[in-house]
């Protein structure tokens, strides 16, 4: 058993990831609870290069199977060096995405072997479990205007509409599996509500 | 059945793997046969990334299993990208370190676990295995010997003799376990005797 709470946030870019896990670090800070906010890919520094590699145009002749191993190493790296430390010392830890992110994106939106993703995420992980996902949930064409208003676009988020539908697709799809750790929160409201409904969501942690 | 042969060169640094390649390979391309020579890390333009960030002495802080990850996010690029088509058009594929480096240095060099490890080859490759394994095996203390007269120690080099000697045993063992892939020749021994006993050992192919 690990002393602190380990939480992810998830959704399609747009949906407001970065913004509720401020306004959550915010609220437990307040409170006097020890966070730490990080994130995949690049939540550690041998992470940021491999970040930085995964969303150049220029690799763009990544095969999806590297990608997916180039993932799983940029979260073993962090699940060893930062995750597992943090929550061993009571941190409350908050992760922009997780390993429902490579079955979302890479799984239902590439159409990769699910199997196999799920392997290597295991292997990753060491079987380690978030308390509570955070699913944040926007329809597709509001994620891509929020997202495309603000800077222009790296390679993933170059990619087609209909592809987001699937990981969109696939995000839901997972709650459906494991219901105990999902929370699906509408993303779509005015910030503050959404902050107000994840508190409520993740009342029983 | 893939047309072209798929020859890998393993050994500790300093056996010779890069010279015999290329002796090889003039042997080879005199006879009107087409090769290309290759090499992990680093055989793609995204595994040469992958290998900076892995012999980079700044990154001393990748976790093994992280290691165990980028090398396999390398080995899963290259197969798909230049290996696999190589061979299907005919072409002699000559590569230095495959699989059984990975094995030799983690598994038996670091003590990782060897089951990860046989799982990670597994998914990389997609199941190719060479029509044969060149091993060049030398006495330690002679590889170390040779590399360091050359060039300064990067990151994996500076690692200590006890090391290389269970890499050296790491490769002995692998040999014995799939004899009818690995063919082991003695490195100490002048450059055109070893290349002689290299050209003998592949006569069957």
């Amino acid at each position: 058993m690990l002393a602190g709470k380990f939480l992810v946030f998830e959704g399609i870019d747009g949906a407001g990831k970065t913004t509720q896990m401020k306004l959550l670090a915010e609220f437990l800070e307040n409170r006097g609870l020890p966070v730490l906010c990080t994130r995949e890919p690049g939540g550690t520094r041998v992470g940021a290069r491999l970040r930085g590699l995964l969303l150049d145009p220029a690799c763009h002749d990544i095969t999806p199977r590297t990608e997916a191993f180039l993932y799983a190493a940029d979260r073993a790296q962090h699940v060893i060096e930062k995750i597992v430390p943090a929550l061993e010392r009571g941190v409350t830890v908050l992760c922009d995405r997780f390993v429902y992110s490579t079955l979302a994106y890479q799984g239902w939106g590439r159409g990769m072997d699910m199997a196999l993703l799920r392997q290597l995420n295991d292997l990753a992980t060491g079987g380690l479990v978030p308390d509570a996902v955070v699913l944040l949930d926007l329809a597709v064409a509001e994620g891509r205007r929020r997202v495309l208003g603000q800077r222009s676009p790296d390679r993933l988020e170059g990619e087609k509409l209909a592809f987001f539908q699937r990981v969109r697709e696939g995000y839901l799809e997972q709650a459906a599996i494991w219901p105990n750790v999902f929370r699906i929160i509408q993303a779509d409201q005015p910030v503050h509500d959404v902050h107000r409904q994840i508190l409520e969501a993740l009342n029983d942690l």
